[in-house]
């Protein structure tokens, strides 16, 4: 066999994303703070993930419902073997660069692998709890799906968020698909996930209604 | 039987609305015009329409595909019994009014039932060919409803569109439950649907995937 033939190439993972956004479009809701990092009333866009088993679980929570949500959440989790961050959703914001502040979620993060953050400001690893890792990545998103990449082998990267990343990386041509998971509700403003005209084919190419929120999987097209 | 026993009540037909929209949510591209009633580029917006066998036939169109797409629009007209439309739909803009003007659809327009135009202008009633009339009113989004009803008898009736005056009567609460398309496209701008919070709660009912298209129902829950 020689290693012009396609069994001996490594296989390479995908770039994948996923976010919470409502009727309108916004990920977050306005008067988003440290404090308040979703915005006003901005938590509505996650109930449907706050409700579920695997959410909870992950977040060291008993309880939650075993549903359809769920299963979409393991499924999408499952493969991921690093994560993408924009600075905003590791800070919450222009003040956050303290080094004090080790980002939302404790000392046992619930991502247990890899993330490379999206950032001007150079800061040394931080290696929490349970396996996450946080990599401070100033030389573009290029450079941390490249760092990303490498980090998770032939298992997928996922764009953890927020929107200006994914928005960032889906314009760069660089995702391969976009879970969206459409939640009712018109928040009427807040930080949008597109901002403008963005010329990137997509393509529905799964479904997944439940009660409180509708997912749809696009693909993007080459 | 008594006359206060249920079946004795007339059934009354549902109020609902569908809609083509962007993954950025906007029913309209930029630069609307008589000329460009949809804006430019705003046309793909309903090209999974275009292509179907039921839209073809109702403009007197042969070919077509026979299509989930197709299945669907049949659902959605075979109930209806009168259509209530905004202003610019019917007239696209505000210079719109001279009287030689009957709407986009030439002599035997598609809606084929009585069509309840939103005006502050009145005007006679135009019978068109093949069924359609249309009446304008001017006293309101709630008499125009009140006269499609009684047009409508015990079928439903559909706000036709534009986005503003679907989102009328979803704001006004009339609105029994809405359709909304999804087309994988961002427009970065044009006429929204939502252009500002919106406190009314919506559900998902149904969703029906197609390959170019995504469509969704959602039930305004009492």
């Amino acid at each position: 066999m020689s290693s012009a033939e396609p069994e001996s190439q490594p296989h390479m993972g995908e770039v994948t994303s996923q976010l919470s956004v409502s009727l309108d479009g916004y990920v977050a809701a306005p008067g988003q703070s440290r404090q308040d990092p979703l915005g006003r009333g901005g938590l509505r866009l996650h109930e449907w993930l706050f409700a579920s088993e695997s959410w909870r679980g992950r977040h060291g929570l008993a309880g939650g419902e075993r549903n359809v949500d769920a299963e979409l959440i393991d499924e999408m989790t499952a493969g991921v073997g690093a994560y993408v961050m924009g600075r905003r959703m590791f800070g919450g914001g222009e003040g956050a660069w303290d080094l004090d502040w080790t980002g939302w979620w404790g000392d046992d993060p619930p991502w247990r692998v890899p993330v490379f953050v999206l950032t001007h400001h150079p800061r040394e690893s931080l290696m929490m709890r349970g396996g996450t890792e946080f990599h401070f990545v100033t030389d573009g998103i290029e450079a941390a799906l490249a760092r990303a990449r490498a980090a998770a082998g032939d298992r997928d990267v996922a764009v953890a968020g927020g929107g200006g990343a994914v928005r960032q990386y889906l314009a760069a041509g660089l995702l391969d698909s976009l879970w969206l998971h459409v939640v009712p509700i018109v928040l009427g403003g807040g930080t949008p996930l597109f901002d403008g005209p963005l010329d990137v084919p997509l393509e529905p190419v799964k479904v997944v209604p439940a009660p409180t929120v509708t997912h749809l999987r696009y693909r993007v097209r080459r």
